[in-house]
């Protein structure tokens, strides 16, 4: 934001409305008839303490307010409904909540159903670029909107977020495997236990640390293309490649 | 919207998302978590049919796509801003999803709990007014943007939907008590026997249809500004009062 201009005024508003549309996209996917998970952050999910009502509520209240966080403090007009637009697509039936009804279907098909490795890696890599890189790339579109980037910069800045979330998914399945609880702050080796598609479970820990170094590599190489402020970039895709939570 | 230049184009994309919304709020709120309905227009309703998971999902993706089409339809881009605005206001923390809480907290407060009868039409005007109310109020101002309508016209515009919202609680109150369940398509005497505030429940019948009567004056006199379109509002609000199911 620094290199574009510096309109801080716009940059929050654009921020916290990714995050309510994430946070909202965890509580949900937390709930008993989703993942049915306990633990998040370190903590109780917000189910496990205010109920599964207060928590469906609680997630559409902030999809919700993502909008009208948006469409009241983004200036001017047409950068508010770009940033409406962008962020509901990646939120939306084709991206973010698509994601996650074919993430729940694969649940229901254990691996020996298929022999095929090349078209579950396939249906991997089409539910994470939907669910997580989807949003990243959808939260550095915002970023470049408010500080009034052009269409080239914009698709540099889309190039790196989708490499970034699909890294961010990888190392998130590797420490699933090999991960700490209390460090992860969330349940760990769920999601393979209960036949869900991950990286290590496909590609085997080798192939899947390899495919992280690549997509490190990719974003870094969009990222160098913004100079100064590209260093953040570069050193945040080097983080998601070597964290251990 | 005739009578405003008929912007047809930005009239279908607004009433869409209006109508999703509407549309997601009734599926979140019919989940076994929630008010627990298995009817819904006369059908099984989206969780009975489809599993939880899918029907939490399909509200997600209903209310997403509403903002997504504002954005994508709607011209000029300032249009656009404010329905993006006006129905997430409508739809959030402070109104729909709000309201939708209060509902559900007053359900665990049985009558006898409280003595005092104006606080409990305070709290029940002030449900619907966030819930019905709001989502009425937002689909006229909705249609008064699209149209071009000045703040003078909007304001009237709302003060209608407020007035048609309310009215249109209180006679499904009435007929949650009387209704015939195979012509309402849901089930009836159900909120009443759940400990749900009504309007019934907290004023009698004959109040009810008083203050109903006094609603539907309201919004025609409302509606009458309005020349030559006005006389549909009008009529609506004349079905709204009489309608049986």
């Amino acid at each position: 934001n620094e290199a574009c201009g510096g309109q801080i005024s716009s940059a929050m508003p654009a921020a916290c409305a990714v995050e309510m549309v994430h946070t909202y996209s965890l509580i949900h996917d937390d709930l008993p008839a989703m993942d049915d998970d306990d633990l998040r952050r370190g903590r109780a999910t917000n189910h496990v303490v205010h109920g599964e009502a207060m928590a469906i509520l609680a997630g559409d209240a902030l999809l919700t307010l993502a909008f009208q966080l948006l469409s009241q403090e983004i200036h001017p007009a047409h950068s508010a409904v770009t940033c409406c637009r962008v962020l509901s697509e990646a939120a939306g039936a084709c991206a973010l909540v698509g994601g996650q009804v074919d993430d729940l279907y694969h649940e229901k098909i254990t691996r020996s159903d298929t022999e095929d490795s090349e078209a579950l890696v396939r249906d991997l890599e089409a539910i994470h670029n939907r669910k997580t890189g989807g949003l990243m790339r959808a939260s550095l579109l915002l970023g470049g909107i408010v500080a009034g980037g052009g269409d080239d910069e914009l698709e540099r800045l889309g190039r790196y977020g989708s490499a970034l979330g699909l890294l961010f998914q990888i190392t998130d399945d590797l420490l699933d495997e090999h991960g700490d609880e209390s460090q992860m702050g969330k349940r760990v080796r769920k999601d393979s236990d209960r036949g869900k598609l991950t990286y290590p479970g496909v590609l085997g820990i080798a192939e899947s640390k390899r495919r992280a170094v690549a997509l490190a590599e990719l974003a870094m190489s969009e990222a160098r293309t913004f100079k100064p402020a590209g260093e953040k970039l570069e050193s945040l895709a080097e983080f998601v490649l070597s964290r251990s939570r």
